[in-house]
């Protein structure tokens, strides 16, 4: 295997680079290099094609379904990048002729992705060539892409085909109806198309200019079209030593966009080529620097800082800041963060439990009115919950375990292939897998404890949390041997268990969620308030609580063993046989275990796919001893496969908890290399967005030490050996702070002095302290950190 | 450009080679070296994926729409040819590493596609990699493919990845809902689809055998499933000089197949699993073995020679003879011949005059049973003729330009981007090219000539020269001005001349189909048969016959002007602008003058496509003198581009009528190029049906004289200057000849001397003969050939 070249590289740790071509590789720099906006997100795919490439542009909440029989999912948009070069007739690719020279980089801090070469045809001519392309940060509808070409040796026929291609499908599901193919003024083709299910409208404009050292050239490029493509064709002779250029600017709307919502297709092409038009006047370079502004302002105000002893580090959290602005459809509160964002097919776009635990702790801390965007999506899909409960026999709201536009349950029925029956397996996630629901009412709280939005839990957030509190008082189930209520046949967090009973991590948090909902039912009502009545004609909010009083008390919630502090998992997890697992951790294909043993046969094992009962300790952490946290890491972690990426950082952040840094530190390093290590196809199918978000937590509320219970911020900074020291923003109760930490000191920054400033308390090891200036410093030097 | 090296290679005049590899022509190859037996036909893409490919399967009538604004085509089944091949860890293609021998070649005697390289991977191992396949004509739903590969340095990895992938899509349009993917017995893997609109279950089946030097191994390859793609790993570790070969049985099954039709798709899936089973038995080399004994068993009955100063001829009838068999779905009459038949994309899988004018004579003459499916065809979709004549205002049958599985107007609305407007162009075709129904009737008739098939024309024949006579009794104009009728707004053979008046072909063929109509029916009126009672009673005859007499007597017949001998083309082609057209003759981009000038403008040129009136005296050949015949084609041909692949044979063949054989047989060589020839473009979209159909027509009724006129066989043959001999065989009346032509002498041989001998009479060169005996022998020299 060719080493996994320039990865690693870095300038000033902001840059990823790739230094070597591999065919073989095309998926993983797809997928890492991606650039988007939240808006759409399009694959690092090269200009010209190689097979087994992933040419996606995907815009988000555009959701379709091919055919009834299967999931709905972001259906992948027509192509404007790709080109087809011919230098003397020639096509250009990187697998013929020599490459004497090649670097494809990704620079976090303005979103360009740039790749540069010196190759040698098989006639032995020289050419450099460049590419540059940008999705546009400031305006959310456009993206870039320069092309230069340089014949070194002799004058050169240079052909460039620029189209737009809608021949490409969803790994072969055709989302589109073909609409109007176009040519205007010679320079500018349009393509529209319609999804076959939702019937949006998708525009695809693009606009070219032909420049020679500089200078724009009048040109006719030979226009074409075939079926779903229109395209237009540069021919050129170039001198040797000149520059070729050809500047595109593409603009992608589509009627789903609230600014052209009333528009129909011919209006909604006039209004595309109008806005490229007006962009198309500051030029390419002009609309770069717009971008590259973008950037700037955003880091300027999120950027993270570490002195690591190992610089992977610091290029590691800006890369997950930057997939973080890219995943996450800020704009628009009807779509939320697909497992794989939009920089791949994986999971279809569809929204998981990945977004309250794993990303929107990002957003709560640093953008919070993006934070409330999230929060809001599931008010928007409240009502597909809703009838996700009654067609399975419940009262309340149940979430889908994979949600998309409506809030119906979309997780596909059939998975991977049975090794022993050689059929597909079912998957049961969709109808066993219901801690999403209480997931998605502790993000709606967690989100207004730090942001005490009552505009929000008025509005959106109290229904939220009844309506999941009123599914789980249905869902549950009375044992009478016990004399307890129990939730049997589930799936936990652990997906290598299904089928299981009183999963911990379930249980407690569907209490939470009931407990929860009747504590702030008595404060609405006691209030008298508006709200309260409002929501008790829409729901009849008095007989719930009575229910929920009665059967809350009665959940078997279940307890650390005595001696050695284990909580059982489920009730059956400690009685099952335990095996070497040696054979499947720590290696680079995921599931290894799955070519060895079918699910039934994982059912009898103590092996876990992913951190369980850890997330509960992270959620509901003052209702665990630190104690009994570290027992239960060192019982089941040495269990766990780490199968899903949502493992690795919740390891880390928990560690930091019990005080383990370098056991942290270990972990976060493991969970940083998911998308950006050398496993060269673990992120072929996109991002992992959950541990995207499990980067930041586990360095800024792990390492950070950042957390909230109640209301009440706390910090409890822990740095890893390798740090000196390590600085991140802070937004809380509508302040936007700086943290500092070293070894020694800890600052706390008000960014926003001119505010009206009220005193923001919060506890440091346990102590309380108050910001009323600008500034808070306190020593870390011999307190007691535990 | 690099030489299109190979093509003209022959082993004896039977195969078609390719002696290098180069990426930018895969499309080319193919289309030539596509494998089929008229059920399927799969295109030559390579085991190995280039971008670029078009990896088609394609079933002969299963029929799709995507989305009702498209037209329905033939559907690109599941890919069961493509293999990941990895060579020690790295895949293996041909754009990397050094290719030291490659040969390529399509063995037209046996239909086998076989690959053979020595390739040096990029760490200097050499590999010896052989591949073939065969489409079975022992079993139409049998592929076979064999794959060997030895080391031959050191011992090596080797893994090769199998799939059925149904991921594909015709230019970006799915026809497919995935259906079940399945592993049965570890070796054998089924895909089932069916088609979104038409409901035709598609079943894959596909079996494996590894083997090591050639003794079965015991194998256990690993399974995977991915969306519509089911696969099978073989991995293996192979010594050096030891070869390993992967044997691939795949069958494709449809529930649109007569012998399934009651079958739901389980069942289908099972009798496809059974039948694969079955074939298993034989193993690749048995099934191959099979196929090869029916290819012989063809050429025995069918193969016509030649000795011709230039070899180059006899491969390129035999290539003709070849794709005859491919494109035919001889099986089934409710299917006809694509105009690139089952060999691309092209044209949808639709059906043209083509068939009738220019595929159909072939089938007369030497297969008549095929003949009547093919005529047969006509029949199943009169309906839909008949409500296209509804739809359009007329009575009667209107046959549609472009037919499927219905007979309803299935000609696409827009075609390619016009140059002054960049909008896509109107498609007119669909609704002006009107004298399809009278060819369609000519078929008819021309099919009861050569076999006297009774029982068909009282069962069909009768109902379309009927049916399709009314249509054009009710199309035609009364023009009062002149007293006669006209037929305006149409397009004729002549497709670069759109709405023009009266022209000659269309209005000479609708008097022919209206009057032939007229003497059948009076004919079965006196005979006062069944068959006309019958159709009395359902088409009302007596009615009819009257308007006919009266309208066909008034047609406008245009008449050679007295002295040039030209019959105008239309009512202004010869008023029209007279250009030089030099730059867009000969050239090898079909069409270029679409560059430079608007289909609007190209109508008021005197250019033509492609041969418009001397089709018509190739059809109604008494009708005209030889002077006339003369005269036009003198006149027409230079201001013919010959943009349409049915333009050069009609040329040749009308050529040799007026005794030019040189210059026919300069259009015959030219006519064999368009497939064949250097041009490596002109057949990427699949085969040119029309063009190889007039190979044969050129050769054995152009040369070989081969004609028929009411029912009486003539032969008038004619041999170029560089044919020493021509021998072909002759389907006639029930009976099968050979004739074999010298320039001495003519020999007519009967092939079936046990059966009961009737005289066969015929004209040769204007004088009347009778084969009494098995053979007649005549004399040529010094014959009056005139």
């Amino acid at each position: 295997m060719i080493a996994y070249t320039g990865l690693n590289e870095q300038s000033h740790g902001w840059v990823v680079a790739e230094s070597a071509f591999d065919a073989r590789y095309l998926a993983k720099y797809e997928t890492i290099f991606c650039q988007g906006n939240g808006y759409m997100g399009l694959r690092a795919a090269h200009e010209e094609s190689y097979p087994g490439e992933r040419r996606n542009l995907f815009v988000a909440g555009t959701y379709n379904r091919f055919g009834v029989q299967e999931v709905t999912e972001l259906p992948n948009a027509a192509d404007m990048i790709q080109l087809d070069i011919r230098l003397n007739g020639r096509p250009f690719h990187l697998e013929k002729g020599k490459l004497l020279q090649y670097r494809r980089e990704l620079d976090l801090r303005k979103g360009e992705l740039k790749r540069e070469m010196l190759w040698e045809d098989e006639q032995g001519e020289w050419f450099k060539l460049s590419f540059r392309r940008f999705v546009s940060l400031y305006d959310r509808h456009l993206i870039g892409q320069r092309v230069e070409i340089t014949p070194l040796k002799h004058d050169a026929d240079i052909s460039i085909r620029s189209s737009i291609n809608g021949q490409l499908t969803n790994s072969g599901a055709q989302h589109f109806i073909e609409g109007d193919r176009r040519v205007f003024d010679k320079e500018l083709i349009q393509y529209t198309a319609t999804t076959t299910e939702t019937g949006i409208v998708f525009v695809h404009t693009l606009a070219h200019q032909l420049l020679e050292n500089g200078v724009r050239i009048e040109a006719a490029p030979a226009p074409s079209m075939e079926r779903r493509k229109v395209s237009l064709t540069y021919k050129r002779k170039v001198a040797a030593g000149k520059t070729l250029t050809l500047d595109k600017l593409a603009s992608m709307h589509t009627s789903l966009d609230l600014e052209w919502e009333s528009l129909d297709a011919l209006h909604l092409q006039q209004a595309a080529r109008h806005h490229l038009r007006k962009a198309e006047e500051l030029g390419y370079c002009g609309q770069f620097r717009k971008h590259e502004e973008a950037w700037q302002a955003f880091w300027n105000e999120s950027s993270i800082e570490m002195d690591s002893q190992d610089a992977f580090d610091q290029l590691a959290i800006r890369f997950a800041q930057y997939h973080l602005v890219l995943m996450t459809p800020a704009h628009d509160s009807r779509f939320s963060v697909g497992a794989k964002g939009l920089t791949g097919e994986g999971y279809k776009g569809h929204v998981f439990w990945d977004t309250e635990v794993f990303i929107l702790p990002y957003f709560l801390y640093t953008h919070p009115e993006i934070a409330r965007n999230l929060v809001t999506y599931r008010y928007h899909t409240l009502n597909g919950a809703r009838s996700k409960a009654r067609d399975n026999g419940y009262e309340g709201a149940m979430y889908p375990w994979e949600s998309a536009l409506t809030g119906e349950e979309e997780t596909p029925e059939w998975g991977p292939v049975d090794i022993v029956t050689g059929t597909p397996t079912y998957i049961w996630t969709g109808k066993i897998e219901q801690h999403i629901t209480a997931d998605v009412a502790y993000g709606v709280w967690h989100y207004y404890q730090a942001t005490s939005d009552q505009a929000y839990m008025d509005q959106y957030g109290y229904e939220i949390l009844f309506e999941t509190a009123t599914f789980w008082a249905s869902r549950l189930e009375w044992n009478d041997e016990k004399g307890q209520y129990h939730i049997t046949d589930v799936i936990g967090p652990d997906e290598y268990k299904e089928h299981v009973a009183n999963n911990a991590f379930t249980n407690y948090m569907a209490y939470w969620n009931i407990t929860k909902a009747m504590a702030c039912m008595k404060q609405l009502r006691e209030a008298d308030s508006q709200v309260y009545q409002r929501l008790n004609e829409k729901l009849g909010l008095a007989e719930r609580l009575k229910v929920w009083e009665e059967k809350s008390a009665l959940i078997y919630l279940p307890k650390p063993d005595e001696t050695t502090k284990i909580i059982p998992q489920d009730d059956t997890y400690l009685m099952k046989q335990v095996i070497d697992l040696s054979k499947y951790r720590n290696q680079e294909q995921v599931a290894s275990i799955l070519n060895d043993y079918s699910m039934t046969q994982l059912s009898d094992i103590q092996v876990s796919k992913q951190a369980d009962i850890l997330v509960l300790f992270y959620l509901l952490e003052d209702w665990f001893t630190k104690e009994t946290k570290a027992a239960n890491w060192h019982y089941y972690e040495p269990k766990t496969l780490h199968d899903s990426s949502l493992s690795l950082s919740t390891h880390s952040m928990l560690a930091s908890d019990v005080a383990e840094s370098e056991l942290a530190y270990e972990m976060f390093q493991k969970a940083c290399q998911i998308d950006l290590g050398t496993n060269m196809h673990s992120s072929d199918e996109g991002i992992h967005t959950a541990s995207i978000g499990g980067i930041w937590k586990a360095a800024v509320m792990g390492f950070g030490g950042v957390r909230s219970w109640e209301g009440a911020l706390r910090l409890n900074p822990r740095l890893p050996e390798a740090w000196e020291r390590l600085s991140y923003p802070l937004a809380w109760q509508g302040e936007r702070l700086r943290v500092t930490i070293t070894k020694q000191e800890m600052k706390i920054e008000r960014l926003n002095p001119d505010s009206v400033q009220k005193p923001i308390r919060m506890t440091i090891h346990g102590k309380a302290y108050e910001l009323v200036d600008q500034m808070l410093s306190i020593s870390l030097e011999g307190g007691d950190l535990a």
